[in-house]
Order: C-alpha cells, then sequence, then structure tokens
C-alpha cells in the first residue's frame, strides 16, 4: 500500500443548505473545485466547520457521490467518517474507500470514556476494513472527547498501515508538539488552524486543516511554501477576523458576498446566522 | 388530540448486542416484556443507558420494528429520537409516529450554541411533524448541552401541543423545581434518577425515568405508589451499588447474572465491560 502522502493546506469545505435547509451538492461541488483551484492539496469535507455531524449518514453519502461522479479525483478528499455510532462509523469510511484517506473523531456522546473504549473504536472499525487510512481528529473543545498522545502512540503501534496521522484542533501547539516527538516520520501531523502553520512545518508537521481555507485558500497554501513569518503575519491578519465571529456563519457570509448567492448564509440548526452586527465585522 | 398522560417509573431500556457487536432483537423485546410486567408505565427506548447514540438510526428502527410487530403496545413507548443531526431526529420522530412521546436530546455535537439555535431545532422537527408529542430531554452532562428553563418556557408557549414535558437527568433537583414552577400542569416532569422520586411527586411530578429500572423496577415502582420516605430509601440503598460503578456496563452485569445469559455483559465501544474487581461491587 502506497504511502497516503498527504501534506498541504486543506480545507474543511463549507456545507451549502438550501432554503428548506436540505443539503446543495450542485453548490457544494462548485465550491470544492474552487478550493482545488486555489491551490489545497486536499478537501476535508464532513468536518466540524462542514456541519457535518448536522447531516444523516445518507446525506452524506449524496454529497460525497456526487463530487466524485463530477471529476473530484478521491485521491483528494479527505471524508470526516467519525460518529457516535461505531456502525456509522464504519458505513461511512467503507464509504470513502477510494478516497485519499478519512479524518475521524473518537466517538463523542458518552463523556469520561477510558482509553481503552476509545482504542476499540478506533480498532473495531480498523479491524472490518483493514484497508482504511486514518486521520485521528482531535478536537477536545468541541467533541469533549480527546485522543491522548498515549493512545495515538498505542492505536499506530497496532495499526501501523491504518493510522496514518492526525489533525490537532485543540489549539494547544505544544500538544502537537508531543505529538510530533512520539511518533514516527511517517505519521502526518496537520495542526487544526493556520495560526501554527509554519510552526508546525518547522517542527517536521505536514501542513494545516484550516476552516478559513475557505475563504483564504490562495495565501495560506503561499505561507505553506514560503514557510515565513512575514507570510504567516499576512494569514493571521485574515483568520484575526473571523475568530471574533462565530466562524461557521462567518465563512458564510463571505461566501454568500463572493458568489452573490444570499442561500450560502444558511446554517443548520443548532447553528444560526451571523446577525447584522456581526456582519459589519467581516473583512470586505 | 388526547393528553399523553404519561406517568410513573419508566425504564431507559438497555440494549443486548450479540458477540458481533450486533443488536439482539429478540433479547430487546424479553426484557421489554419483563419491565413491563414488573410495572413499568413505558419504556424509554434509546436513551442514554441504551447506548442509542452508538446505534445506527436504522438499527434503532429496526429495533422499534421488532417490538411493535411483536405486540409491545404503542402507547407504552416512549424512544429516544434526538439526534445531532435534524434530518435523524425528524426521521427518528416520524418513525416513532405511533409511540406515547419520543424523548429528544437537543443536537449535542456543537457546544455553547445559542438559545436560539436550539429553540429551532427543537421547532424544525416539531412544524415538520406538528403532531409529534415531544419529552424534552436534558442531561448537560453528558450531552454538554443542556435545555435551561427560559428555553422551556419559549417551547412550550409556542408548541403548546406538542411540548409535553420533560426528563431532567442533570440531577440538580433545584433545577427540576424550577421548571415545575415555571410551567403549567399539563407538562410533565420525569426526574433522571429514583433518587429524586418521592420529591419530584410531592412538588408535583410525574415520576422517573431511570437506569436502575431496568434491574429494580418492582421496587421503584411502589416506591411511585407508595410515596413513602421508607420506600425512598430502600430503592436509594440498591442504588448506591450501582452508582459506584460505570453504569450501563452494571446493569448488563446484573442482566447476565439473572438470565444466566453472558452476552449481556457486551457493550459496544467506547464503553467497557466491567473490571473484574467492579463485578465484585455488584449486589447479588
Amino acid at each position: 500500500m502506497p504511502r497516503m502522502a498527504l501534506s498541504g493546506v486543506m480545507a474543511p469545505v463549507v456545507t451549502p443548505f438550501d432554503r428548506d435547509l436540505q443539503p446543495d451538492p450542485a453548490r457544494f461541488l462548485q465550491h470544492c473545485r474552487a478550493l482545488l483551484e486555489e491551490g489545497c492539496s486536499a478537501l476535508a469535507i464532513f468536518g466540524t466547520t462542514s456541519e457535518a455531524n448536522s447531516l444523516s449518514v445518507e446525506e452524506r453519502e449524496r454529497l460525497l457521490d456526487h463530487l466524485l461522479d463530477n471529476g473530484i479525483p478521491p485521491e483528494r478528499l479527505l471524508p470526516g467518517t467519525g460518529c457516535c455510532s461505531l456502525s456509522d462509523t464504519i458505513r461511512l469510511t467503507k464509504k470513502a474507500a477510494r478516497c485519499a484517506g478519512v479524518l475521524m473523531l473518537p466517538p463523542f456522546y458518552y463523556k469520561g470514556v477510558s482509553e481503552e473504549g476509545l482504542f476499540r473504536s478506533y480498532a473495531r472499525v480498523i479491524e472490518k476494513l483493514p484497508d482504511a487510512r486514518v486521520l485521528l481528529y482531535h478536537i477536545p473543545q468541541v467533541a469533549q472527547v480527546g485522543i491522548p498522545v498515549s493512545l495515538i502512540v498505542r492505536l499506530k503501534s497496532a495499526f501501523p498501515r491504518s493510522i496514518r496521522g492526525i489533525k490537532d484542533s485543540g489549539g494547544d501547539f505544544e500538544n502537537t508538539k508531543a505529538v510530533l516527538r512520539a511518533m514516527p516520520k511517517d505519521f502526518d501531523v496537520f495542526v487544526g488552524s493556520e495560526k501554527f502553520l509554519t510552526a508546525n512545518l518547522r517542527e517536521g508537521g505536514a501542513g494545516c486543516i484550516t476552516a478559513t481555507a475557505n475563504v483564504n485558500a490562495r495565501a495560506i497554501v503561499q505561507a505553506f511554501h514560503e514557510r515565513s513569518d512575514e507570510a504567516q503575519k499576512r494569514i493571521d491578519a485574515v483568520r484575526s477576523a473571523y475568530v471574533k465571529l462565530p466562524m461557521i456563519p462567518g465563512l458564510k457570509e463571505t461566501l454568500a458576498r463572493r458568489t452573490g448567492n444570499a442561500d450560502w448564509r444558511i446554517v443548520r440548526p443548532p447553528l444560526v446566522e451571523l446577525t447584522d452586527e456581526q456582519r459589519r465585522l467581516i473583512p470586505a
């Protein structure tokens, strides 16, 4: 089996909805094509920024099919497949078999679960689907269930071919460094914010998978290639506007303005669109 | 539309799995029948104790069908239908249309969401299914997304026919009392632990929906009818053994012993079965 060899800047693609709150496959395809043209190395569809957990399994499957049926190369897709239910996680991971890999949340309903329980969750999926290429997804501030370094080490040791890397969205770069130190070179470490992009690359990391790539991909891709403090400062400046706002409706507001399609503002509950006051904080 | 008129003691029914981690419909039916014979007024299938969020939507549908096809009266079922995804919640709530009602978690992936966002989540389901009879499910220590009193008041005011009550599993009886004070008499308040059963009944509440009803239903039902401090003490004594342990595997351990079927010990990851040491703490 070849190396997944993912690196660079990936977008966790926002999901467009219509006025009946249904996913809009055509607009999704259009946005995915644009992000690849802007230099994203791959598309992390169905992440947190994608409102993926607000979608049913079937809705994710139909959106993935629409991309593949319309020429998005599977090797440039990294769908999120980690659900509360193992049966859903296995089904979605199987569906994504042709993709570059999958980004897998731990099961996140029960809290305070044991490391053994989390190990068994991932092990079960990989035992059912030994060819799966898994990027672990650590986002404890949202999932409230994190992936400690000791679990990463144990999983990589048990399933070296399947466990390919991590997206560390915890926002604590000390944790990212601890992962980089603990893991072999073929384990790809992505940070979940471009704020840590240059630092991560200097420490041996693979890149970033960041929400703001939905609106600022070219500059983030340039910073990936430059690895300079100056390029980093430029992308930090753009990010700073979005972190003052609820991120997902903020990104969608920008897409609505750029495309002239007001439906981009639509989010599924429990999220809500920006207030007028918040909208004024979005960069022109 | 008639009053749901639910009261008494309900069991959030544990879900049996086989050695391949698949739900076992026959054993589920058997356990449901036993709980009704022991005096449970209804069965809150697919709750937290049921590992419901570890099941796919299809798995829940098949289990519900198996109960209905085998004579469990729909008016004695209160399935849990609240998922992260509105589309799943709507699908499951529609599937449960013949049941006494549904117990509905708020969408629980995103944290720190607004009251407006939670209102829209429930409103969306009820607008699609105006005949739904909804018990709100407040369990903030697990879901990490609670249902504040102000939201309950707003929902009941907007949808008086559909919003029928609440299961308050927060473990803070002051909150339960605040709900009872704020809401009209036709709003059924269940506590999520029999620890508060007598207190809740004395304050005008409807009963309890409690995990330990899976193993101690007769005594809890008796305490419901007696409303005495003595009966309350007896059920507290049984509960005290289980709260020292991970509750779900603890209940399953007891069912394994009572039925002689070791498969009752099986839980889906991320849960794990009891250790030998923990098993020794289970009452004989």
